[in-house]
């Protein structure tokens, strides 16, 4: 019986594939496989001993799960195991040399690199829709809102282009994460294999194991110097913190009142069927808000290290770094979809960015109309356009008392002439990123 | 496929069942079936419901996930599941009036409860065996350590009981949490109970809800006031902080160099079959790292609660709990394993005690000799003595020097008697605990 | 010049005092003169020494804080001062068998206890201010939001009653919290007491010395056992947890286009004086976010203690818990105004309950005429309203053509009539707390 | 009164100056000097305004802090305060077209760098203090220890060596973090400056305004994109963990029974003069503790930011960026001192490497051995030598009743002739970093 399908966890239900106990249980055997194969290929055993190698299996994986308690790990029992029903040859080679966390280590590398590699995939998708988005909304003026409260106008596209550089910097991030094997024996040292196979052969093995699994050479040990673990964790949730601001921006400009933005497909209510919830978002959103304590875990596991292998800083990593990652994918999958299908509703936008009755320039009074009518000039024609007046007429009479002239009043209380730079900004952002055919 | 049956996480494989997606379903077709008990214990519906509301079940976690999603939780489908194969006379009560959020948080509470229990039982276990171990050894004296140094004696009961007096205070917080069960409709008036019952039945609806399931009435709705979420972590992550510092100072005693305590039975290495890990202690260890970040999560959760129910801070906390739960689960009962088969090394113990050649008792000699040979006389017998000299010929002339007398310099240096109230407090944490049976 | 008067802090800018370096201070040396008062109660001392304890004092908190380093805490430094500018017959008392742990835990408490108090005042100011709130706006009906969306009607007074119980139990728990005093000596035994005044009077020194402070009595050493930091440290992100609840209601409700709520005095902007920002919840939000991080710090440290004083564990806790009482303290001095100023926009939140055309009572529909019309039919109802269509006209239709009758359209459709047991929740939560003089 | 001097947190006393209010204070009014240097250098004001500018000053931190309060943040009233000092002419220009997070942001990002300048430059004299350590020692073996227990030899070069790589990891993503100034306007879209100057103009500021401070140039406005203040984050707290291994493992080395290192000038203590306690690290360790959870703040607070100024997240920064700067500085302090003054005793660590009476290279028994006597073989020697058997004889034994030959038994179980590649490994990260003058 499944501890964990997703029940209570709906951001990743049906995402957990690449980090599941089977993909894990999986990943362990190929770094048996792998120490094998890296052995021929120092040339310690004929290169012919990798078929017999390539046939290790091991599966059940609830077994291991309760034998590894003993030890502490499960890799103690899925050697044995592996031993077992290893064919003569293969047999004395089997974790030869090694030490169950090199073997879980690197099983935990090439689990995360799987599954780093399906959110970067999914983080492109993510760009890519943000950056349609970006230019077909490039000159919908909106309400630009800071605590709160409307400010002065923005654009959807700029808002959108935000979202994306983010994006595209937690995804560059993450796509530069190194994923090192481990490969160090008992104490760091390597002494079981120069015992093997001499030191020169000895010194070539990590890198051939990494190469056998076609991950990252190490550059040394890294039993205790955790950050192939942390850094990865910053690139993830830094990702998710990308997400977090999408889905805390969607969530807040569908609220009813504000209705600017919808999800493609919202989450239904069979109670109160005229609700339309922001379903990707809330989830997207419970991610945001775990995804910094397991992050944060992994570095306090990495701070509390000791001696060639922790006393339980190690073993914290292990549901924690898991979690992470699939927290991450099912993020990462739920703003893909939601990126892929997002609505603009045009009239709400118009409508709230005329809200203030106008207001929303009042900053540019005070560029404009403090010079010629004075700070407080500017501050009673707010104060009186708050209070209910209309506020060009309001302006008029300002200017004329002041005895001003030349101002285009139509064109200084226009929303969509106050945008600044937001043209010229969302360009640079999808400028080096030329649309895709589907876009144009 | 399950998704993780503990392969990652040994502290919590095989102690998962009390909070596994099954007991979780479990519970929620509990909360539906507890709903029309509700209903006719206020006299709603006829009482003889009850045995076709009984009959309905659902099973399918992994469907049921994957439905979840859409709706962000997975009570929306398990009540179309319920309904679908519900008899004709239950079937128009299933899930009436409830929002999705009134069975969810009830059957975490159920499984929170259940859960819960187990660890209060584990805890006892944990301090019973304390309780008989600090009186075997109530007066073993073993050296005090501060910041990782010997600093006076002490004795391995009173630091025994030390524990004790933690984990009792940690199942005492645990036995007194509250498990309410929650009931308000979607916006947490109860105006669809109120619809379908009237008032004054509505009005019992919770209470008859919270007594079917065996949880506590509710004071009030707590839909966005998460009090039952945080107060539960709290004590939860509590008891894994007594726990953590059993561990810690069980892995730090079993050290090779010093030897005091071991597990009684040892995780053991395969390579290096001298080795004794302190395998639960790990275990525990990584626990004791993770918890506090899981409690934070919920918190956070909790402090971002909004509106009459929240846009993700809800859903967060499903898997922290659940994991919560799991982790202090494991803890518990590894817990439990380890201070049932604690062993003492009694010569380790006088051997470290004697480690600084007598000067364990350095405090002592401040606070005796000081007033006879002053403090920098006592400064310079403890520099000697630590540069090799034998300390109680440095004393013996010392005090002859300074023409000082009556001082029994061999009960002076002895450091089991200078254990000050060791005993005493040791009596006094077991003393309303009287031994059980097999104790004496 | 001061390293943090609350520049980078607006949260807590102007309520340190109570946890400020100079109270700390004052707190140590009261610890050590308590000392001399609890030697004196037990007799050791003659009990006129007091006047001499009492006049001991140091006032140089940079010089202490700079030599603590060395020795790790500002207890050794401090206690080297004190003797050196004490009395000829107070001298040999000051910090007479005491361990910096005691001294240091025990002043830490005492700054505990007094920040907390300031805390739970300003806890019962807002729940004041909630419940005279609670009953002003006891019938005012308003949008209920799940997930962003309009649900069903709630009422303005219902949702402060829900805050209020949420203030109420972090305010019992917080007040509920126990400060003992720290009384063990350099290894937890008070041998150094018992060799100074015998073991009876050892015995009672504890007890003695938390009394001439005010603290709790403790029921052990809990040199290692932090209960009495982190049970405090959980009733404090309790209390902020409560409050960001209202701060995120206030903030989300007085968004521009929501607006039913508005501070009393809002932050003003320079540039834009249209804007009236939640400056009070914002800054209450910015404490709800930081705070689970800080109590979770605490719990770290707890589950990492060792020995008989931890090798970090300890120190960590000290920036920990001063920040989370400052925080705790602005938070709630915070909402302490929020709460008495909070104005309510009835205008708005009548518009708003409108804004969904009927539709927030859609689950009420559901209710009474799905047994009518059908589920189908009440579900074509709903769908012609949300895309326009007018909902009594189509209700009276609807009913018409099922041959229904006897339904009160007008009722049915009304929205203050759908609020359940509103006023009651509203009254349970106000009945045993009769409004306050000013409240009337 | 200062609010906080470091008496508790002595980790940090006296390393604060970088992060100080009054250094905030100076970056904020750098930051307010440059933005008109930024108008100057793109031509919309003459360049001689600058003398007038770099008179801008402001001092009273107090004032500021809690006239900060109202508005949220310390510029509103920074602003007004220096118009109201300000030159004629300088005066229109002060703030001008800015918002408060500009310049809060930017001088964030001053102080950051500043301080992330010092802890590059204090991880690098820990590099440097190790790099020497660990060829001093590049050949004196010692016991490694997993989960605890003694393994196999190592070397104290290689141990020294793993900490070394860690920390130049570290140092290295510290050096490349980014340090953006920020110059978005009140939404984002420089709207006001275009509005003052011109757009092409406009669109040069911010990478002037970037220039005259030395910040980098901003890719875009990140107001609520806030991986400049994640990023650094998690580079801080990957400093703080590698300074936390070493940490670890020296407290756990300088422990009274193992003894095998000594910080240069340990911690003393007044009661017991014996001691030597390793102060430097214990502080590091709380820093450990406390840093991970001070980054997960700032990603928690990236992962809420919503709008165009978030309602709380942005606020959350502010006091957990400075306290993580604050933190890194002062571990990063210490930890200099630390290794360069560590101490090995060469003879503890022989002593310790024969506690298990040969059995440390038992590993290499199995390796050397299995062949030649069978696994069970390996096993029963193993187990009579743990029970106090006379290894070399055993050795000998099992060989001759095996028939064996050709075996070195004294090379066999000499601890040095088994730390692999250790030699190497400390060769490799010592080659490319030729010794310093003084570490000759």
């Amino acid at each position: 019986m499944p501890f964990d399908a997703g029940l209570l966890s709906p951001v990743t239900a049906g995402h957990e594939a690449a980090v599941s106990d089977a993909a894990v249980l999986s990943a362990l055997v190929a770094a048996e496989r792998a120490l094998i194969a890296a052995y021929a290929a120092v040339g310690a055993v004929p290169d012919d001993i990798r078929a017999e190698a390539d046939a290790l299996a091991a599966t059940d994986v609830r077994a291991l799960a309760l034998a590894g308690v003993a030890g502490g790990n499960p890799v103690i029992p899925l050697a044995k195991e592996l031993r077992r029903t290893a064919g003569e040859r293969v047999r004395p080679w089997v974790h030869r040399g090694a030490t169950s966390q090199d073997i879980l280590d690197t099983a935990l590398m090439t689990v995360a690199k799987g599954a780093a590699g399906h959110v970067v995939a999914a983080l492109d998708a993510v760009a890519g829709s943000l950056e349609a988005f970006a230019r077909t909304h490039r000159d919908l003026p909106a309400a630009a809102r800071t605590l709160t409260q409307h400010a002065v106008p923005t654009t959807v596209g700029l808002r959108a282009s935000t979202w994306l550089r983010a994006v595209r910097r937690a995804r560059a991030r993450l796509a530069a994460a190194e994923f090192p094997a481990q490969l160090g024996g008992a104490g760091g040292t390597l002494a079981s294999f120069v015992e093997i196979v001499g030191a020169e052969r000895a010194a070539r093995l990590p890198a051939a194991f990494a190469a056998a699994l076609g991950l990252d050479a190490p550059d040394g040990v890294w039993h205790v110097t955790r950050w192939p673990v942390t850094e990865l964790a910053d690139a993830l949730v830094q990702a998710v913190d990308a997400l977090g601001l999408i889905a805390a921006d969607v969530a807040t400009l569908s609220r009813t009142e504000i209705g600017e933005l919808a999800e493609g497909t919202g989450g239904g209510s069979s109670a109160m069927p005229q609700k339309q919830n922001p379903a990707r978002s809330v989830l997207i959103r419970s991610a945001a808000i775990r995804a910094p304590h397991l992050a944060a875990t992994l570095h306090a596991a990495a701070a509390l290290a000791v001696d060639e292998r922790p006393d339980g800083a190690w073993h914290a990593e292990w549901p924690a770094l898991r979690e992470l990652l699939r927290t991450a994918l099912g993020a990462s999958a739920h703003a893909a979809v939601l990126a892929a299908g997002l609505r603009v509703d045009a009239d709400a936008v118009a409508r709230n960015l005329a809200a203030t009755h106008g207001l929303i320039v009042a900053e540019r009074l005070s560029v404009v109309l403090g010079p010629l009518i004075g700070a407080g000039g500017v501050a009673d024609v707010v104060a009186r356009a708050g209070a209910g007046g209309d506020l060009a007429a309001l302006v008029h009479a300002a200017i004329a008392e002041a005895g001003a002239s030349g101002v285009d009043v139509d064109a200084l209380l226009e929303p969509a002439s106050y945008t600044g730079l937001a043209g010229r900004l969302v360009d640079e952002v999808t400028a080096d990123h030329p649309p895709l055919e589907e876009d144009r």
